[in-house]
């Protein structure tokens, strides 16, 4: 029996319309799943990595993360939990960008890799000009198993976010965030700057992880709601602040990749450094806002925009004081997460991009000119 | 006799039309100022950055710079500059981002901030930040003497930009960007990566540089033609890949500030992670393009759009083999400057943003919302 893998796909879609819809909301099975390998007898553990990441992880005096696309964004977050939680120097590259030019190599620095495919040629080239260098430490986060990047790789972290077909990525970037932030949690405890009390912290955070994404998943109506104030738009403008500025990153990338909208991430500290000057009623601005202090600079950064009809549109945390007023919109997350916050945040935006390319009516799953894999330069 | 400042401002402008444009044209006299200060006696030498900068200079491993805006992206581009020639690991960060989060000190490391003010207050506060942290050596590179940033820390090059008055920053940038270079060449001297041969031949670029940059001047009424094709548009990206990246983002910051197009910058190997998807007829590519190579791989990304109209124009080097064809325009820069070709790319860039605006009809001297020093947050 022959059957079109058309068919076939749309069986496997459900109630839903798009598999990215679909894959938005796996999000607290997939994070579940990858929690279960993760965190199986309460406590972080090198072995997770691989049978000598131990000895390995001994070694190391600083990382280096290599990726492309979204998983760029993933490696960005991390090293805010790297530095911040496990002390150790972190520095972020875009793999096209590290294979062409000349660095300094140590020997001692860990070189993570981190792909969804396993096969992204950029990321694997990357790695290959690492370990010419001498680099031999290296670990790769990958959600397809025995694909090329971990066969290549001495440690593995296989998130297990399932198949992922939207060619927009997001079950998988949610899922790399939480390899991450595990790998930074075990460097910690590993380098003596983790106590029982805050693992043990650390491991209710994931556990109540999925729950949290699944509250954030059930903002959609009011998310829906604001995507009508970015679908007959051509812009926006996503700022953030420490580990929230890649959620901007990812927040924009998501919204171009899909609704075509041209939008631009800024750490929020640079709005007036130049991007304020594009913004009016025409540029939306959308804050991933970690706290009040920020919201407030950000809010008096605008004020003179407000006059030409810049609108703001927060995403805040639970306890946010911050209040709506006429061109501020805000949204609260419903639960609280600490240190995991960019992960739930990062639920919203997927949202606000997938509901503005519904409304605008582009081929979601198969946005123009992109490929699910980028395995050619 | 009062004379108010508007009338001196219009008496100084000479034979230009805005401070802009006569600040773009002072270039080849700013980079000859500044370069007579630096290399006065044919060598690089530790002294031109202070008394005790020989002694500081010994104990350095690493280098953090910390910046915003224009100043942020001659940082960036440093770092390519300070790791290839000098061996010396280089991080940049966004002042307002360093200041705020939970980084890893090392007191082995130089605090490069740069500022043209010297009063950024972003920048002032992050290099407290990094003091408090116990990161003693430190090195302004400022073109106000004895500003806020420079008497805060304890070695200091002034760069000879004289005053800056547009606010979108032009020669403080390109002098910033000779500073840093002559800071790379010293510190490979020293660390014994110098040979004679390959120390004069940088002081030969250096000297050659003032005349090339008059070379890429003249250019301007090519760019000012090209200009046309972007005054009617609301987007623009800009693709560099290596030390040319960070000009990529300049030039679209220059775009951004004073012709109120939103422009952006990508490192030409993430085009096909994401922004690719823009590209249509509105969105003209502009690729700072480094060598022929690098074209190839981008006109090969850019195919698939041409059909929607995608237009490219590519400033090239001298000894570019690449040639137009329909929707690929090229601009060739008329002189070679070695490893400085960041320095030189910057002008056209510069004369871009400058043409686009004038047609655009803008306040290209005082654009909306912005201010020259941002000393406040």
């Amino acid at each position: 029996v022959h059957r079109s893998d058309l068919s076939l796909a749309s069986l496997e879609l459900g109630p839903y319309s798009h598999f990215m819809q679909k894959e938005i909301h796996e999000q607290p099975r997939a994070l579940t799943d990858t929690l279960e390998a993760i965190i199986d007898d309460n406590s972080f553990s090198p072995a997770l990595f691989g049978a000598d990441a131990e000895s390995v992880f001994k070694e190391v005096d600083s990382i280096l993360i290599l990726a492309a696309g979204t998983s760029y964004y993933a490696g960005l977050t991390a090293k805010y939990w790297l530095e911040s939680i496990a002390g150790l120097p972190t520095s972020v590259e875009i793999a096209s960008e590290y294979r062409y030019r000349k660095s300094v190599a140590n020997p001692k620095q860990l070189i993570i890799t981190i792909s969804q495919s396993g096969e992204t040629l950029d990321t694997m080239e990357a790695l290959k000009h690492a370990k010419s260098l001498g680099q031999h430490l290296t670990l790769a986060i990958c959600n397809v198993q025995e694909s090329a990047i971990p066969r290549a790789s001495r440690l593995v972290l296989y998130t297990r976010a399932g198949a992922e077909i939207g060619v927009a990525s997001t079950k998988a970037f949610t899922t790399q965030l939480v390899a991450l932030f595990t790998l930074a949690a075990t460097f910690a405890k590993q380098r003596g700057l983790l106590d029982a009390e805050q693992e043990q912290a650390y491991i209710d955070n994931l556990r109540h992880l999925p729950g949290s994404v699944q509250y954030a998943l059930n903002l959609e109506p009011q998310i829906r709601e604001w995507a009508k104030a970015f679908s007959n738009k051509f812009h926006a403008l996503f700022l953030g602040r420490g580990m929230h500025y890649p959620i901007a990153l990812e927040g924009a990338l998501k919204l171009k990749e899909i609704s075509y909208i041209h939008a631009e991430a800024y750490p929020a500290g640079e709005l007036k450094h130049g991007p304020l000057a594009l913004v009016d009623k025409n540029m939306p601005v959308v804050v991933i806002a970690p706290n009040d202090a920020l919201l407030e600079k950000v809010k008096s950064n605008m004020q003179e925009v407000r006059a030409r009809g810049g609108e703001l549109f927060v995403f805040a945390d639970a306890d946010s004081n911050f209040t709506e007023s006429e061109g501020v919109h805000v949204i609260r997350t419903p639960r609280h997460v600490g240190v995991l916050s960019p992960i739930l945040h990062t639920i919203p935006v997927q949202l606000l991009a997938y509901h503005a390319a519904l409304l605008k009516g582009t081929d979601v799953d198969k946005p123009r000119n992109l490929a699910k894999s980028v395995t050619v330069e």
